[in-house]
């Protein structure tokens, strides 16, 4: 099986590109850069200088000629103009952007973009893995995740189906590795403007808060209102939410451990900490593991649940090919056995 | 007037030394060390190899030969024991450790030592200085408050007075860079174990929650129920604390800050963020600026206030040394005019 | 085939686990810890919560029957000691420490240790893969190379050998990321001393001097005096070694550039950069490659070159495996295909 | 007496006005930023958020009359056009660019630029303030020095003077934190791309190399042919240059530290370090200090002198303001005293 990439210059797909390199099913049909195109990969990221690709322009009956799969690692408004094209010669699409994420107002309202053509739009999978194994195993169109709503949501849902929390009281506390804004130049960005520093961003305003939301309500039932507040932390890769709502009563941290154990008993890549222990974002590094730990708090009735990801492997091309693997009817950990990378 | 160090080792001592060493009314009268009592400064800080000091031992009839003030920058039960011998020789004590803090049961069961005797522990104020400056300025024994609590409090208090927040849904999610764990060897504050990782710790259990609680109480008339959670950044220096509450009908953004900026009218180190801009821990690197921001959230009705400080300055030291100047009547601002480093 | 850990708490042997699970022909067949006896691996290492081990006591007759190949990943002496007694076992050994790199006496004065039994080290070959094919596939007892002398010979002997230099000029500059230095727990290595810090350490001193003069001797015919001088970086992973001496008459940029594509043409790790391009850490970051440039400078006829490494990969553990599959007769490569973690 | 910066938005001018805000004598006359003219100073630099300065246009009329002294901490160029229409105003002008510093043919020939008019680059003095008190002190154009070539001076010039090394055979490896490279945007000063990883650039083709030449000749009267080799290290502020050259018969470790000592006796920011210890570049962060250690390598016979600075102190901002001290004939330390900041 031959996957293209779509926007192969930014760190996603570098990821990408080292995943589908290492996949005992799949390979590397073709490098899309629009930007970029005519240059060798090499010369973006030195160090994939031992492999040899070149980058090609945007030109979906060529891309159709390539494989069978197309991943967009663009950013957003790029899938929702060609993915139809592509999804209509046969291709299956796995969208890394946020267009095929929201219902079409949230969308436009929250991106400020044109949404994606109805009818793609709507057959589109939203591609948590943990919570849309069946669908995903027959969608031609999957939504990946955003990085902030994958931890928080494999956080929310346990709590939301289970009837442990206030859904009126939940509160999102997130902190992410820069290499989520991309490799695009920003003052923000700039090593000296990030390091020895730790800000807010977005505060209330952030995409990925209507992402959460909904899809908490269609995974759970239940329809939360959720305060997202994110954070950049001095580091390249890792993402903690720190999730917090105020607690129903009956609950205490046995039944909160069981609910989280049990919810992901079948989940390859879920770690459920124990109790008294807490997720570290570089447990995860460079995996697709996601290391979950939860808390209720005797003094204040507050459940605190706390979810690591690694923004570019479950928090993007790792769960990408969780769902290439779900949708192939591989085994879901095909290509993604690494152990995270320690220190 | 001369000012003596006791626990003079450690990262909020070198502070110290750097801004008493800066001072224009202050010197430096002796640094004592238990353990490194005979050593040269210059072996423990080669930053400071330009000053001579001799470490020395604790024997309280010599250091009250050395100064006036004393401040006690050492581990928790150091100045239970020590603090009322210097005291009772007329020296000005300033505590940076917890022990005078805390109301003796709370500090009992959350420190799990033993408080110091109550006639010392009872005229200690706390020295949260835009909030006691009269206190402050006529104490014998100042509490200088712990890091977290101060960054939370700046937020708080001004919350909590005005009523604009439910104090049953208080939620401070704190972030501390790595120096707040001081300079003792343990595996968790080693380089790879800290650097590009972020971590969680003492989740509902850290030893500030009370102070906090206690605190917010005392100098606003409410008393709030608080669930905090530290985290650990991989950098020096820096933190910062979110806080989230339910907010009170009939208030919005203009009106809240409104009030900070009121309440911090005549505050020379706390600077107010114009809406829609957030503080970043950089901003106050190395200063005793404590940078605050406040947002209404419309969609939830959350308050989020959010302060940044450095945890060594208005954290530790720096605030050591406003009070100091407080207490002799200097100008507020005396040796902390410093300018943040930036980057 | 089965594999055996000793000295299993470290860096270096977290990524022997890491690479020895994902290997196509060997397994771990235990993991021995005399510190740690008794513990899991989990709780040592929390990354590898997905593992299930018990760290085991030393004891030769239970390690024969672990497997067939033991590494030591302990601190210096150990191997001395126990590495004879697996070995006559008919265990072969990979022994990542120093004590079978050198001749007796150097080992005696650098390491102020007492040399291991001569039969042994006698038999014991220097494990640069690159370098010793042939004697690595015949071997019982591999010393497998430091970090430093790793990058430093792989630049050095295509230099030596080819007589591009004077061999009584070199210098060489080395750089290392802390987890080098290990996960003792020293002062020198607390994230706040390490962090936005360089520094430079056993100027002229270093043991892994002579094990550089000795094996460049050996393996290029010509013997260098080699000034060496190691600095302490603050990142985690990664070294490079900036290398110079006066250059030959007669020798330029493109005949330096061929020499080292020749002397690499069928290293599988060796990545060779062009004229004008420089290696950089993080090109090789969790992988076993090795960069190398070389610069020809026409202003002062200085030869330059510059090797970058992760030194827990090609500077330990990955080499290590590169060793096993050599010694064993695998593909070179088995189980050390991933690509550079980027970034 | 009142300063204006001109390139007011870039890091060497954020240090500039820390160091004039704090000045016993001098204060800030005006910041002029061609291509943020009209905007606030703390919507440039929000850590600067307690001063109200707004940024204004290049005029040199209006600038004769915001004060005395100009300090040009532009990039390259912008000094060769407007310094001499200022100082023919009779302002003294402190230049933190390259354009003052060279002979014209090695300025145009390394930069690619125009040289400044003859008559006002044959009266600059070259600010090396410990090298040339006296000149400075009647200079009217004074070329401050680049960051490198200030450390490598400050241990070049006394090996140089003494005799101490052969001239041919000097190696300097140079490595900056990434404030050195500035503000502007760039892929390489991305976060993601430095943190983590340790690179060379411009080898062998630095600017600052006949710098360095030139003015090693210059104040020593030994004219070295220099190896100059620039490395970026992931850390905001901090240079180390590790100095090589091979020892003149007769020297020891004794006569080296010695020749230092003695060197600078005078000198109130140069701090020698005991023979075997080493120079850290966070002992001089934030400070105008040079700390300098030197060793003589018996195995070799090379002589091996390190030297830190914090770049945009010493190797910029702090030395301008040393060099405007000496100039108006202040204590040469005067607004310089603040300690290092640790950790």
């Amino acid at each position: 099986m031959k996957a293209i990439i779509i926007g192969a210059t930014g760190y996603g797909s570098a990821e990408l590109i080292r995943l589908l390199y290492q996949h005992p099913h799949a390979e590397i049909g073709g490098l899309i850069s629009s930007s970029q195109a005519g240059g060798e990969l090499k010369e973006v990221f030195p160090h994939l200088s031992h492999l040899t690709f070149t980058l090609e322009e945007m030109d979906p009956d060529r891309i159709a000629d390539m494989g069978e799969v197309v991943f967009f690692a663009a950013p957003a408004g790029v899938s929702s103009e060609w993915l139809p094209r592509l999804a209509e010669k046969g291709l299956t699409c796995i969208d890394l952007a946020g267009d095929f994420r929201l219902e079409p107002q949230a969308y436009a309202e929250w991106y400020g973009k044109t949404p994606p053509p109805s009818p793609w739009l709507e057959q589109a999978v939203y591609g948590l893995s943990e919570w849309r194994r069946q669908e995903i195993a027959r969608a031609d169109v999957i939504a990946n995740p955003g990085c902030y709503p994958t931890a928080a949501l494999l956080v929310l849902i346990p709590l939301l189906r289970s009837g442990a929390v206030d859904t009126e009281t939940i509160v999102i506390d997130a902190k992410s590795g820069v290499s989520g804004a991309g490799r695009g130049m920003k003052l923000t960005t700039l090593f000296c403007e990030v390091n020895e520093n730790l800000s807010l961003y977005k505060v209330g305003t952030h995409q990925h808060t209507p992402e959460i939301e909904q899809h908490a309500a269609a995974l759970s039932g239940r329809s939360p209102r959720v305060m997202f507040t994110p954070q950049l932390v001095p580091m390249n890769r890792g993402i903690l939410v720190t999730v917090y709502a105020r607690g129903v009563e009956g609950w205490n941290q046995e039944r909160l451990t069981e609910t989280f154990q049990e919810a992901y008993e079948d989940a390859p890549f879920v770690r459920i900490k124990e109790p008294g222990s807490w997720p570290r974002t570089k447990d995860v590094q460079g995996s697709n593991f996601c290391d979950v730990g939860v808390y209720w708090d005797d003094r204040t009735d507050t459940v605190v649940g706390m979810a690591v990801i690694d923004n570019l492997m479950k928090g993007a091309a790792g769960q990408a090919v969780q769902n290439l693997n779900l949708r192939m009817a591989w085994p879901e950990t095909a290509g993604l056995t690494g152990t995270p990378l320690y220190p």
